[in-house]
């Protein structure tokens, strides 16, 4: 298997004009892209049509390309798209391609391998529970296996959790029942990040997750997935990254945690995991060969940072989510001497609690 | 000349229950603050209440400790509360006091100096022109000598520059003339600005500031102003901050560029050059020496940071004015392990255009 | 007794030069003002300080005029300042005073009378409860009865409703329970307005209400309460308007209900019932007359406006809580001819579901 | 000729569904629509997509069914989408067909006509001054005539406003001489409204529009223009709506002035123009014959409201756009009993200052 990345700036969020002539030059082979990571210039909430309008552009082009019809192009890759680049951050994609499966022969050093998969259509009654946590798990768990890897390998498991619709009526009736619908982007982000500790085993010996744990007890987490949420998605996207034996690839991928929002002592470890020696910002030569970033990010909901207010939580012209990406992203890209950062926002269980965590990709 | 500086956190806008605990144990005597520098949680805009509500308390503060009037609070002690606490910053004050005058003998180590003084009130036409520049490069030069400094000593020069009201009227008809009223908040923090510049001799040799260069040509700033501007105010108020040999404070502040708003770099020269050895953040030990920071931010007008484009500028749902103190505070937060910044924007001539300048105050 | 109430234009929060004018020139006696409502130009959300600001006007005002401490001044009149002038709304206060009490004698016609008084304090476990709505209702009824009137004699019930501080972790802790802490602003406005709804036998004959109607069965309301609720308070702030025989007030009241955001016909019922006759608009001079409009507004939280879609709820960018204000603010002032309206927002058990309820105030 | 206009709500930007289903029921012939307008609920800004997503949906499905290339789409069909729907608003969009042209024999009642033509493409210096005047009247005189109408008979004209790109350095450098570059919205739509204005004789006698009128004397304005502008449009779109003699439409139209953000009286003075008899709402028969609202917005400019301040202006959490559109949609649908109301804002010359203008069309 051999993956190939390729970053590429927008100028708008339906702007493709890169990609297109990155495949007209033979640089992209269309039928290899496997998956499609990028941030769209939204606000990353309900009314954020950016994804959509992205949507459009890359189904009209891979329809055309891939001669099959629009509604097929989301089953034949899959994208995971972020509103949201508050402050710096420069609205940007990465196309993933991948040709060849796992090599039969081990190599000298682990490089990037990725694997797609679908957990099965979910009830709403079972999202941000026990029965979501379960499939997650067994999804991923297959997807490790079949790449050849054991937990340690894996450093991102990207997602798009599943959020059947339920109507308001439905919602109503079941907040007088013991077991209220949790279909929502809370519970579904929260159990599908502990699917991932679960199948990675990054919990606490001896803790078996139950309903009640799911966006509740936030000492179980994950460093590893990194999941956004989409309103009437059925099922859970998910992409698999991790390093492998029986990879050509010239790419590796590392991770690590994002104790709070100003832990540029975590970001600097994952860059130091990856081999970068430097001071406080990579040097352009360095920064270059970034080809990936991806973080969470929450403002901590207890209202400190390090002994100190903020006002995050209290803003009522400003949400949070976005005041959290605009500050990890900023403090990332200090630290790269790069803006092309992507850090989506609601963190439930992925990282610790006010922190986040932080996968990077570069090309060795 | 002692100037001590105490760091106090709060609880709202109007909170000074911190202050009057310090006041209460003798740690702060009132007859001696001279100046109180703050960051609160507006909006930093047209409609921030924020800081006059702070104003509010400490005018019944002082003007009950002091024995004065509440009117002549602000004539006693220089107040500069700037609205914006974005993302982590944490809202504070500092609160400076000064014993004695400049010292007759030389110490062996230069330390920190404060003079305070106000211009002379200005006529709306004259803001944002030379009528501007010359008189606060008159008085930061007066206040420079009083306090026995050369350029190299001042690091610092805090101003709330004028903004004398102009009728609506008054405005559109001088729009019709050569000579358009510049009464108003970019023009005043422009001038005030190359002031500082003209004074400091931080202009390239022989250019001769004119009203043409004031907000037009970017390549002429100050490293050292740090300028909000206030309708209304008819005199810009003028505190400058310095190191001196004739000076027995316990404290020492140095002064740097911030290139863009991701210039970790120019930060790290600023501590490094105040003497503090670290690698990406400052240890808790060092962090806690750190008496004030002040910095001046500005989303880069052209659009790019390090050649990719960013969004501040486009988004009309957040002001890019909050957004580059989110990030510039967040950035320099990483570094200091503290979100005790205070970061103001705007950056007019304050600095290269889309960064901005710094200054640092620490305990010896 | 005589009611009097001068509406009172601000040029900012804290601005009260108009009113110390009125004072200054014997219209208004400090001494016989007894509540003062009005709307400050903040957000209406929690980092809304202009009404603070506006207190602390007010307190240093009366505080020197009555000859009492600042922390008395709230004992001595009841203030009701809401934030958000969304739109059109023209920031203004409204100054009631009040000289001799009820009368002995009737008089030939109803006129305007106002009591204030106070519940108990509350523990945080009450507010949303049973215990908060009996105790309202029982204040409002001794209220009434002080004041010789009937439930068809109330018009509105101003609040300031009570939420008694409550830690995050007392909070956390007691959602494992199966009574969750309610102290805040939404379950505190619904009690409150239900505790009128039963004291002025608003409520479906054989309905008793029980915490689980709170905040969820919005088919009961109160077409007369009017709440705001303020973290901190430990105790309700109540003022009853209605009309009394036993009155020499040149002023009437009159209420009803506002079906939904655009019932410009549940509007002009209450002019009309008030003796106004008009087409769409009041004239200049019957608007001249009224000197007091109070209404409560709701976006629909079901989505829909006469059965088409709002995007009121799902806009991330902008409150529905500034949106419902703008919305009825408007329509009321397009009916009046005037701005000077008070909308406050949230109407939980005030008025039908996606409406809200309106009280007006006229000199005859 | 007739005119049939079919509304249309959107359970989204990009949602066209309802349209297709009007289509496959054979109620609207996709090869007769000549134009589209519509509400979407974006923010009407600089990074409001919506309109984007709606056109992908628009240009995919007239694709498909003219079978014509998608680029095309536009030269077909003119689209006219206005982000914001703050409020009240219900996103929607109607669709003008048009079968015959003007007929050969005079009918007993006028009806609606509507043409549909472009200016030539304009330079960017051209924008906001004489040429882009003179050009846009020579266009609607030229419609005007080709439908056979006086300007009497005119009572709309809907434009997007050509805005040719220009670089950030020509625009700075046109700045430093006596005629800078203009091509941006506020010039656009100034400069469109006053063609108009001129094609339709609505200037006082004796008025010979320059350069110096245009945003500036506020005083000259059309009545029946509404106009957008789009960044990169390089000719402007126009269409063209009035009552004629030679039509068979079931269709009229009329027009009046809103003079402020509250005048229901205006509002109600079109409604009755086109023989609607009603009190303060139109009864919901009378209702669902209103079939398109077009109206401009503004908040005044001065700051104030019938004498009284409002905060519009100085409110930096969200724009005057969105309280303008918010407020005059608000009353409109208070009037109407109906909220698919089409207002846009910023409104230079389209009505007096502070106000803006608001056409009508009914099913007769």
């Amino acid at each position: 298997m051999r993956i190939n990345a390729h970053k590429i700036f927008t100028s708008s969020p339906g702007d493709i004009t890169e990609l297109e002539k990155l495949i007209a030059t033979g640089v992209v082979n269309p039928s290899e892209v496997i998956c499609i990571v990028g941030k769209t210039e939204g606000n990353g909430g309900r009314n954020d049509f950016t994804r959509d309008l992205a949507m459009r552009s890359f189904e009209r082009l891979f329809s055309g390309l891939l001669n099959i019809p629009v509604e097929e192009v989301q089953d034949r890759i899959i994208f995971s798209l972020s509103g949201g680049t508050e402050g710096v951050v420069s609205p940007h994609i990465i196309v993933f391609t991948q040709t060849g499966g796992i090599l039969e022969n081990k190599m000298s050093e682990k490089r990037l391998v990725v694997g797609t998969a679908y957990t099965r259509e979910f009830l709403p009654h079972e999202i941000g529970r026990k029965e979501q946590i379960d499939e997650t798990a067994r999804v991923v768990t297959e997807l490790m296996n079949s790449l050849k890897l054991v937990p340690q390998d894996v450093h991102l498991v990207q997602m798009k959790g599943a959020i059947p619709k339920c109507s308001y009526e439905e919602q109503v009736q079941s907040e007088k029942t013991s077991r209220p619908i949790r279909s929502n982007m809370v519970y579904s982000r929260g159990a599908s990040a502990l699917g991932v500790a679960v199948a990675l085993n990054e919990l606490p010996d001896g803790v078996a997750v139950t309903d009640d744990h799911v966006c509740h007890d936030w000492s179980l987490y994950s460093t590893i997935a990194s999941t956004s949420a989409k309103p009437g998605l059925n099922r859970t996207e998910i992409m698999l990254f991790g390093n492998s034996y029986y990879s050509t690839s010239d790419l590796v991928i590392g991770h690590g945690v994002v104790r709070d929002l100003i832990d540029s002592v975590g970001i600097k470890d994952v860059l130091t995991q990856l081999g970068f020696e430097f001071d406080v910002q990579l040097s352009p030569e360095q920064s270059s060969r970034i080809i990936g970033v991806f973080a969470k990010s929450e403002a901590d909901e207890r209202g400190w940072i390090r002994g100190h207010r903020h006002t995050m939580l209290t803003d009522d012209d400003i949400s949070d989510t976005r005041y959290s990406r605009c500050v990890l992203a900023a403090v990332i890209s200090s630290i790269l001497g790069d803006t092309s950062v992507y850090v989506s926002t609601r963190a439930e269980h992925h990282g610790p609690q006010g922190g986040g965590n932080l996968a990077i990709i570069k090309k060795v």
